[in-house]
């Protein structure tokens, strides 16, 4: 007989069935037992006639396949049941389970969870996170090939990081020594000056930190974004927040249950977000909260009371802060006079979730700004051969995709949103 | 002013606009000088006053930005031209190109094309190579997402390598060895025992294949897929073939303009497609085409000849060979009788462009095959736990990307379908 799922069984009130999944629950009485079913679409109380089945051991997390008859019988989880004629058992457990996933909440600490991914994933309030996290791709995408974009596949095995610092993992290639790419910095703007203008990547970056904090991993997913043809800045901001309201949308619309499980409020987006200069934002922090000390970059505490001014001056949860200082952005750039750059970060609910800015379109002005980094150009030949073949004014982002799901759904840690997080102590499973 | 797409002129007759592209082609006449320029969305030919823009030089492949009058006129290219009011130059190209790409055919080598990657994307006989890739990677998305299957993303940086063998990139992570994954494969079984139950990834695999082959490159982007609740893997390849059939079509309605500018035949499927058992396509080769000396594996020789029988005989571009042997198989396949599997290549076109099967899902069972293939199973502790925790009957396929394109548009060479390509000789760019 072919498997039916769960949620499709009110279609087949009356019939011999067939549906599979695991054991999630049993109780056991005098004349029938109890066993609940779950599926990938949901749970099921199937009555098990004890006498016909006397010597059956069902262990919880056993994979099982049942024939039986959908009855009409209102109960906790639905408005029918399964009258179990056949069980047959796929897959035992064995022994004890080292987590209980058939409660309510799951209430264990973060190790635990990974460690046992594939039982705590089977918890629905886990498996949300996943799915929420699936939307957002699917918004980046679909928002993106709305607006003319192409996505490219480009290489992780590259000869020089992008970004600079020490912080890249070597790989050995053959004869060579390779890097994996802290991102598709260089490739996304070749593409664009290939000809397709605007692109987008969402694929793997990586960086070797070497501090686990519970908003960095070692292996992430980088949503990317480059396009051509801009004036400045302004235009990938005015982008983004574009993209963001698109994101918000599609949540609420394709996301209701989960984030109705997840007991989660979507972020507020106003209708325009804040901009703050860099320069601005430090003067903000030394006056409303006497935080001192922010020269070129705000710390985790900065991002977190900047976030808290903006939300309470004008109830946004997200800010872009513009204008960052130069020495601490990569070469590729753009400046803007010799302290600041055409740059943003834009920081949501406490912490920075993308980076972006204008780039560099000029060969010479490539050329210095590397200099001015302490880097040798001649380093970087493949990469300043795309200026001397008409290169436009572009620009792009880098959202991080454990990072937005994390902030969304009001996760700690960014682990939580990782099917399988890489760090420094995690290199299995 | 708001720059407008080539491909939106139309709309725009008789008024003022601003265009910005690629100077596509130069003609200077007497009193007139025709610029062709190029967007991503076509070309266009704009006229320019030789005496308002005397000193003006303009070189082939400088971006710029131009304003001017919409006029109707019809030529080459379009209904209508611009009439230059005032242009200015974004980037300017100076000194010669290194390949010549505004003609109709590019005729260039594999090697000058990929060594001038910017420039030879430029040609929209080569640009649409990847449109139509990106094509295929929707419709693989869309058809299983409307499947059920859910997206995952899994590390990259592994442990243990999943196929076997020794062709693993090794990287420094931390004070630990790793390597980078050869396939999902562990990872997407474990989301399937997690509870998703259909999952899927299109992202990298590495392979460090030292030969240099027009089928192979070292990193490779892969679609993956991984089904629970299977019967057996009949049920994978029906899947399969359904997702070919919607693919085509999706090529055919979405694809029209790229499939006829590069003058490909989209692949012809029949009702269904041929299943011929490993043993019988032996005999078949020897019976038919004198091939001998076949044991374990087809030698691409092989493939292209029973590719060749199968559409003489059943008009099929593809066939699925099934029954592979054991001895070929990774440790993971499930064993059919002592010889055989319950696994199966397709072949499309002369080349196998999908490998899959049904997997083991009984503990003891695989580690029985993992003696069996000489492996030690302590060194799959991780991977072996999934198997206690209750698994479905499950299986999956993965198809290469880069592969598959290639043969929908006969390109001869598989690097032809990636953006930039990793192999033996190529690390940059």
């Amino acid at each position: 007989m072919k498997r039916i799922l769960i949620s499709e069984l009110r279609n087949h009130l009356n019939k011999e069935v067939c549906v599979e999944g695991w054991i999630h629950k049993v109780r056991k009485l005098k004349a029938v037992t109890f066993v609940i079913l779950r599926d990938r679409s949901g749970l099921l109380q199937c009555v098990l006639d004890n006498n016909s089945f006397e010597a059956l051991e069902l262990t919880l997390e056993s994979v099982v396949s049942i024939d039986g008859i959908v009855k009409e019988g209102k109960n906790a989880l639905n408005s029918f049941e399964l009258q179990i004629e056949d069980i047959n058992i796929i897959s035992k457990v064995n022994g004890e389970l080292p987590i209980e996933i058939n409660k309510e909440n799951l209430e264990i600490n973060l190790d635990t969870m990974l460690n046992n991914r594939v039982l705590s994933l089977r918890h629905r309030k886990i498996s949300s996170i996943f799915k929420v996290q699936n939307l957002i791709v699917n918004s980046f995408r679909e928002f993106l090939n709305k607006e003319g974009f192409t996505e490219i596949h480009t290489p992780k095995i590259v000869k020089e990081g992008a970004e600079g610092g020490t912080e890249v993992f070597e790989v050995k290639y053959f004869e060579n020594k390779a890097y994996l790419a802290q991102s598709p910095q260089f490739y996304k703007q070749m593409m664009v000056g290939a000809g397709f203008e605007r692109v987008y990547e969402v694929a793997h970056a990586y960086r070797a930190e070497e501090h686990n904090t519970n908003r960095h991993l070692n292996e992430y997913v980088s949503m990317d974004l480059e396009m051509g043809f801009i004036e400045n800045e302004y235009d990938i901001m005015d982008l983004e927040e574009s993209f963001l309201r698109f994101m918000i949308n599609y949540l609420e619309k394709q996301g209701g249950e989960y984030i109705q499980l997840l007991d989660v409020k979507l972020p507020v987006i106003t209708e325009k977000i804040p901009r703050i200069k860099f320069k601005e934002a430090v003067e903000i922090l030394k006056k409303t909260y006497n935080k001192e000390g922010i020269e070129e970059d705000l710390d985790p505490e900065a991002e977190k009371l900047l976030c808290k001014y903006v939300k309470e001056k004008f109830n946004s949860d997200f800010v872009f802060l513009t204008n960052y200082p130069r020495k601490k952005r990569p070469m590729y750039t753009m400046p803007c006079g010799n302290e600041e750059t055409h740059s943003f970060d834009l920081l949501f609910r406490g912490i920075e979730i993308t980076t972006g800015g204008q780039r560099i379109h000029e060969y010479n002005m490539l050329v210095e700004n590397m200099k001015y980094k302490g880097l040798n150009p001649s380093n970087y030949e493949s990469y300043l051969e795309l200026f001397k073949h008409g290169m436009p004014k572009h620009g792009g982002i880098a959202i991080g995709l454990e990072r937005i799901t994390a902030k969304i759904l009001g996760l700690e840690n960014v682990r939580e949103a990782t099917l399988i997080p890489r760090d420094r102590k995690r290199l299995v499973p």
